[in-house]
C-alpha cells in the first residue's frame, strides 16, 4: 500500500474555525431564533448577515488580519456578534473586563496595539478617560466605535450627550453600510492562528493577555457542549460574562447547535427567573456568586416554578452546602467547574451530587494529572501526596502576549503547569488543595486555605471568606481570615472574631483555625478576590482583632 | 502585538486521534460498562487494557506504522477493540465486508498488502480459501489470527476442527501475552495520517478502497454524536455493520461519551427488542431493511413495550411510508441519512417527520451544495434545476488506495463530487433525484429511478424494487423495473407485470411508468443492489414480460 498518499486539498481539509458554526447555523437553523435581548430578536440568518456586514466594514476600515479589535461591553448582542465578525475580518477579538479602571484599560490597549475599540454606551466614560491617558503617550489611538442601546438602532447619531473624539463611529453605521459587493471573509490561513485574547482577571495583580487559536476555541466549543450535556437547539442564558475566556467558548458553542442566546445587560434574580420562564432556558453558567443570587431570590422573583430543570455550571470556590441544596430544590442541576483563562475556561466539570467525585475532564483535554513539578512523576493515588495539577491538550492557550509572562515557563516539560496544588484519591478523583502561592506553611504543617474558607462559609452569617498566611515569628505563617458578613450584619457586629474562631475549632485541626479574623469588603475589582492585597493587609494589623 | 507568536508544543498541540477517546473513557468512565456481548461484559478500564495489550502484541509481531491489518468479522467485541488497538500500534485497520467471496477477498488483501488478517471463527473457511488463492501469486501471505467465540476464551487452541496454516495465532493469545514492559502506543505523527481503509460496497462492480485519516474520523465521531443527538453515556445497539465506513464512526463516538456498546453477531427482531428492553438502548443505526425487520416483528418479539424512545438512523432508500409509521408507533424516532463511504457515512441526516425537510448536514461539513458540475455554480433554489451534490469538509476521505480511482477526479474544483443528482427547493432543502449514472433519459425526459422505486415500494406485495434504463431504439431508454415480492408471493404469481404497471399509472407521469417488469431476487452480494448487473440483464430480455 502506498504510504505517501496523503491528499490535502480544499475539498477535504479546511482550517478549523468557529466561523463555520455560524455559516452552518445560517443554513441549517436559518429561521430559528439566534438571540433574544429584551424585545429584540434575531434569526440565525440575520445574525450571519449582520456579522458578515460588520466584517466587511472592518476590512474596509483597514482592520484586518492579525489586528486586535477590543470590546468593552456587557453581554449584549453586539458583543456576541463580535465573536464572529472580528474573526471573519481575519482580526483578533479582545473582550475586556468592564470593571477595569481607566489607567489599567489604557495600559492594556497599548499592550494590545488595538486598532479599534467597540464600547457599549453605558461604559463610554471610562473608555474616553483611558483614551485620554493613552493619547498622552501614543499618537495613533484606536478607532472608537460606539454601541448604542438597541432602541436607538435606527438613529446613527450618538445617543449620549458626550464629547466624542472626531472620527468616532457608531456600530449601527457598520451594520447599515453596504457590504463590499465581492467581500469574502478572511478565514485563518492556519487553524493555529490567533482568534482572540483574554485577560486573566488578575488574582496576582499582574493581568496577562492570553492568546487563543481558532483550532483551540473550535475544539473547546465542542468540549463545552459535551461538558454541559447540551443537545440540539439549547437555550443559553448569558449569566457568565463574555469577557471571561470568551464566555467559556459558549458564543461559538451555541451557534454550533443552532441554539438561542438570551442576552442580559445586568444579572439579577428577577431577570434570571423571568428569562427561564419566558424562554425555557436550558443552560447557564457563571461565578459561584450566581448561586447566592438564586438562593436569595425573594418569593416574588420565583412566582412561577421552574418546569424543566436548568443546567448551571459555576467555576470558582463553591458556596456553603445549604446554598447548593437550596438551588437544587429550586430546579437547577449544579455542576462545579475548575479551570483558568489559560485552559479557555473550565477544564474539569463535576456534577454537585452527593458522592459524585469523578474528575470529568473535558473531552478535548489529552491529559490531566497531578505531578511532582520537579520530577514530573504522577503523585500516588493516596489522597495525601500533594502535587501540581497539570494539563495537556488542544484546548489550551496558544501563548501569552509577548509583553506578559514567557509561555515556556508554564509549558515546561510538555505540560501546562496550573500552579494549583492537589492530591489524587484512590478512585482517581483530583482534590484541589490551593493555589501554589496561597498555601500556608504553619510550623511545618501545610494548610489549604480553600479548606479553611469552606468551613468559614458554613457559618450562617458569613457571605464571603478569604484566608491568607500572616507572618509569624515562631511558626513562619499562621492563617488569617478575611470575612464579609451577610447584609444586616455589621463588621464585627453579631459575629465576633472569637465566635468565628470557636465556630472553626470543632471543624478543623487546631493549626488550621484562623488566628486573626478581619471583617469588611474583600478586594475584587475584576471579580476575583485579590489575595496578594489581603496578604499585605494581614501583615499590617496587630495580633488578634 | 506580536504576529509570529504561535507556540505549538506537546502541551498545547496533539494530533487529533480517536485513540484519545478510549484513554479518557478509561479514566472518566473507568468502571462503567463499555461492551455487552451475550453474557460477556467489559468496563472501559478493561477495554482500554485489552486494546493496549493487543497493540503491544501487534508491534511485537512487526505490525506497526502504516501497515494494514484486515479484519473479517461481524459486530463482535474483538472487531470493536480493533478500532483502537490497530491505530494504537500505528497501523491501519481495514474491516472487510463479511459477505465478500473468496476471489474478491484475495484480490483486496493483495491490494491492501495486508500484513495480518483477524478472522471470526464463523468466517474462517472463506478466508482460508482466499489465502489459498493468494498463495498462488504471493509468497508472503498475511498472518492469520483467529478470533474464537467468547465461551472458548480461556482456551488458546483452535475451537474449530480446521486445517489452519502453520503460524496461525489466536486473538486470545494476543490478549494473554504480557505487554512489553515499556510499551508506548504509537500515536500518529500527523493527524492526517491514515487510520483505516473502507471499501465501498460496490454499486458499480468496482470496489474502491477509501482511506480515512485520524483527524477525519476524530471529527466525524463528534459529528455523529451531534447528528444522532447523543448525550453522555448512550447505549448503542450494533445493528449497523462496523465494516461499513467503520460503523459510521460510532465505535469511536461511543467511547468519546463513555457509552455502552451492545454487540450482536446477528440481527433479528427478537434480538433487537430483547436488547432494547434489557440494556435500555438509546441509539441504533443501519440499512433501511432494519425498518422492515422492526415493522414485521411478531407480537412475540415485542412482548414488552419500549419504554423510552430509541433513536434510529437509516441510510439508503427509505421503505414505504406505512413501514415508517409502524416503526414510529413501536417507539422509534427514525432519521434518514444520506452519505457514502467517501464521506465516512451519512453526511446529511433528516428526521423522518411530516413536513421536516431541513437538510441538517453534519456539523463538521464545511460546505454542502448542489452545483452545475461544469461551471461549479450553485443551482437555483427552484426545485427544478438539477445539479450534482457536492461536499467539502474535514470529514471527507483522505484518498483512494492508489490502485483504485484517482482522487483528483472526485475532488476537482475543491469539492467532493458525489455523483448524485439533486434539486434545491426554495427553503434550501436538497432533494436527491438519482445517481448520475442511474438516471434515465427517456425521449428527452429525465427520470429519477428513485422516484419510480418509491412508488413501486408502496405496492402492498413489493418487498424490494430497483429501476434501471433499458435500451430503446426510439426513446433512447425506457424504465425497466426489477421487483422482489414479499414472502408468500411467487415470481410473477399474484402481482403480474401488468398489475404493477397499472398500479404505477395513476401515480407517475406516463413516461415514468416501467415498460418492463422483471420478478426475482435482486443482486446485492455486499448489501447494495448492483444496478450495473440489472442494466445488463434488462437489455437481455425481450419486450414486455
Amino acid at each position: 500500500m502506498s504510504k505517501g498518499c496523503l491528499v490535502q486539498c480544499s475539498a477535504n481539509y479546511m482550517p478549523l474555525s468557529p466561523i463555520s458554526f455560524l455559516e452552518r447555523a445560517a443554513v441549517v437553523y436559518g429561521d430559528k431564533v439566534s438571540i433574544v435581548y429584551g424585545g429584540q430578536r434575531f434569526s440565525w440568518k440575520e445574525t450571519h448577515q449582520r456579522c458578515f456586514k460588520v466584517a466587511s466594514a472592518f476590512v474596509h476600515l483597514g482592520i484586518s488580519r492579525h489586528v486586535v479589535v477590543a470590546a468593552f461591553a456587557p453581554n449584549i448582542p453586539a458583543l456576541y456578534e463580535l465573536h464572529f465578525s472580528v474573526p471573519m475580518a481575519g482580526a483578533i477579538l479582545c473582550a475586556l473586563n468592564i470593571r477595569l479602571d481607566s489607567p489599567t484599560l489604557s495600559l492594556i490597549l497599548q499592550q494590545l496595539e488595538a486598532k479599534a475599540i467597540l464600547v457599549d454606551h453605558q461604559y463610554i466614560e471610562v473608555v474616553l478617560q483611558a483614551l485620554d491617558i493613552l493619547s498622552q503617550t501614543k499618537s495613533n489611538p484606536p478607532l472608537l466605535i460606539l454601541i448604542p442601546e438597541f432602541d436607538q438602532s435606527s438613529s446613527s447619531s450618538s445617543p449620549i450627550d458626550l464629547d466624542l473624539p472626531p472620527g468616532t463611529l457608531n456600530y449601527n453605521d457598520l451594520l447599515q453600510a453596504k457590504a463590499e459587493p465581492n467581500f469574502q471573509i478572511l478565514r485563518p490561513n492556519n487553524e493555529c492562528d490567533p482568534i482572540s485574547v483574554s485577560y486573566t482577571s488578575g488574582s496576582t495583580g499582574n493581568p496577562k493577555g492570553v492568546l487563543y487559536s481558532h483550532r483551540a476555541v473550535y475544539l473547546n466549543s465542542l468540549a463545552a457542549i459535551f461538558q454541559s450535556d447540551m443537545r440540539k437547539m439549547p437555550v443559553f442564558l448569558w449569566t457568565v460574562e463574555m469577557f471571561r475566556c470568551n464566555g467559556w467558548c459558549f458564543p461559538w458553542a451555541v451557534a454550533a447547535l443552532g441554539g438561542t442566546n438570551i442576552c442580559l445587560r445586568n444579572v439579577s434574580a428577577k431577570l434570571i427567573f423571568e428569562a427561564i420562564h419566558l424562554h425555557k432556558v436550558t443552560h447557564m453558567c457563571g461565578a459561584p456568586s450566581i448561586l447566592n443570587i438564586l438562593a436569595d431570590a425573594s418569593e416574588n422573583d420565583q412566582t412561577r416554578r421552574i418546569k424543566s430543570r436548568v443546567e448551571i455550571i459555576v467555576a470558582g470556590a463553591l458556596p456553603a452546602p445549604q446554598i447548593l441544596t437550596k438551588v437544587a430544590e429550586l430546579g437547577f442541576n449544579v455542576s462545579h467547574g475548575y479551570g483558568m483563562t489559560e485552559a479557555l475556561g473550565p477544564a474539569i466539570v463535576t456534577p454537585c451530587k452527593p458522592g459524585q467525585k469523578q474528575s470529568q475532564y473535558n473531552l478535548m483535554m489529552e491529559g490531566v494529572d497531578v505531578k511532582d513539578p520537579n520530577t514530573m512523576e504522577s503523585v500516588e493515588f493516596d489522597g495525601k501526596t500533594m502535587g501540581e495539577i497539570m494539563f495537556r491538550g488542544n484546548t489550551l492557550m496558544l501563548d501569552y502576549l509577548e509583553n506578559s509572562k514567557p509561555v515556556h515557563e508554564v509549558f515546561k516539560g510538555g505540560w501546562y503547569r496550573t500552579g494549583d496544588l492537589a492530591v489524587r484519591h484512590p478512585d482517581g478523583y483530583i482534590q484541589m488543595k490551593d493555589r501554589a502561592r496561597d498555601i500556608i506553611i504553619c510550623g511545618g504543617e501545610v494548610i489549604s486555605t480553600l479548606e479553611v474558607e469552606a468551613v468559614l462559609l458554613t457559618h450562617p452569617q458569613v457571605l464571603q471568606a478569604a484566608v491568607v498566611g500572616r507572618y509569624d515569628e515562631v511558626l513562619g505563617e499562621t492563617p488569617c481570615a478575611f470575612v464579609k458578613l451577610k447584609e444586616g450584619f455589621g463588621g464585627g457586629g453579631e459575629a465576633s472574631s472569637r465566635e468565628i474562631m470557636e465556630f472553626c475549632e470543632g471543624k478543623l485541626p487546631g493549626f488550621m483555625v484562623p488566628k486573626v479574623v478581619i471583617f469588611g469588603d474583600l478586594p475584587s475589582p475584576t471579580g476575583k478576590i485579590q489575595k496578594f492585597v489581603l496578604r499585605e493587609k494581614a501583615n499590617l494589623v496587630g495580633g488578634q482583632e
